[in-house]
């Protein structure tokens, strides 16, 4: 399928059939994603391959009981990894000095790019994929469901499988929106009115008013779907999961 | 072209011509990445697009100066960005709560994600591409240059043109060396040794091994190119960085 043409067809999918994925297609997605950049070439990250009924229920839990969780046959955990690379330098008598923020953040963002190859490469297969941000939330529990050793934190899920449904394009905001020339504009009250205009307009947000018995759709994220007491408390617990997994040596 | 062959065929190009990116492709491009999963589709992350002279050469600067930053016709700044979405809230009398850590790591995970299919896309029409690691090295001087609001931080940066070389394809560590059936598998020193023995055969290794006067590759990234006191110096710039731009009210 052409590039283009698959990024721009791009839907969450949330409902999954229970034919399973070949493993010979699996495999190419997940090499494909080998190809993608890492900083150095040194790829401190890890993909964890879950199918089995048992493993995937307790992910489940973890990820707010989401159905899809049990219903795709398969889920990948993406994990910023310095456990292997650590392993390495001190079997060659190289003393690692990866148990910082810093070096977290290196493993993150390529686990992050890693998983979005995989995303597009399922894509191009008829696959549907999709993103459990709850991996962020519920980061020590996946850490023992998964039994992760230190240096090694989940930073991202992908739900895969296929589609049992064929849900429309969802909305994004303008190009203006999101892109700036050459340095960051800041955006002025009427701008922001702009941006979100469209957003703000759409039948499902009217939806989501009703439902939630609120008068605008900014209150339905910080009254309901991302509320700041959740946002402190997943906050802590992501700081305390760094501590212990060893990546806050910064001092 | 093809999305599988577009990722297999992946290089980093460090080597730009001066042709300038077509305004209509570069758009293309761009609108290709908004097309990427974002949690609770809240997409807040912001693309900093830079071609002046001027502005690129003091990004350079912050790049530790290497050349491809000044070459390229344009560079990309991908922001984790709770600003937009902030005043939006705001405007809207509704109060956000996403002062915090896991606010900044979902707005990073968006921000990353969206880089990912913008190179995919990048490559698809046959320009080259390379990822700068030393965005979150130098975050607090690249704000400056780029103006960044507080609500904003540079995550990652991609250099973007037509390439001026045409490198092979480089080494990647084995199918068994990252992806781990089921749960997390530990490796043995038997492991490590087979995951990055072809690693360390490679005419390139031993290239560095005699330029950096060490015995073995981990030392090469130990002692030279990724050293304990450089991570903890930029750890903690970074962390401050995260303080300063409004990303640290956790308790």
């Amino acid at each position: 399928m052409d590039t283009i043409e698959t990024i721009l067809s791009h839907r969450t999918i949330r409902k999954y059939k229970e034919t399973p994925i070949e493993d010979a297609i699996l495999k190419q997605i997940l090499e494909a994603g080998f190809r993608t950049s890492t900083t150095g070439n040194m790829q401190v990250y890890s993909i964890i391959v879950t199918k089995e009924k048992e493993i995937k229920n307790k992910l489940w839990e973890s990820h707010f009981k989401q159905d899809m969780v049990n219903q795709a046959p398969v889920i990948l955990t993406f994990c910023a990894d310095f456990n292997r690379f650590n392993k390495w330098c001190k079997l060659r008598e190289a003393e690692p000095g990866y148990d910082n923020f810093l070096s977290f953040m290196t493993a993150a963002i390529d686990a992050l790019i890693v998983s979005q190859t995989v995303a597009v490469a399922a894509e191009s297969f008829g696959l549907g994929i999709c993103y459990l941000g709850t991996t962020t939330y519920m980061t020590e529990k996946i850490i023992n469901i998964l039994h992760c050793p230190k240096g090694v934190i989940p930073i991202t899920t992908l739900v895969i499988g296929y589609p049992d449904e064929n849900p429309e394009l969802v909305d994004r905001l303008p190009y203006e929106g999101i892109v700036h020339d050459e340095v960051y504009h800041d955006y002025s009250p009427e701008a922001i009115n702009k941006i979100y205009s469209e957003k703000e307009a759409l039948p499902l947000t009217a939806e989501l008013l009703k439902e939630n018995n609120v008068d605008n759709l900014a209150k339905v994220f910080t009254q309901y779907r991302y509320k700041k007491g959740d946002n402190m408390h997943f906050s802590k617990q992501l700081l305390s999961v760094l501590e212990s997994q060893g990546f806050m040596n910064n001092a």
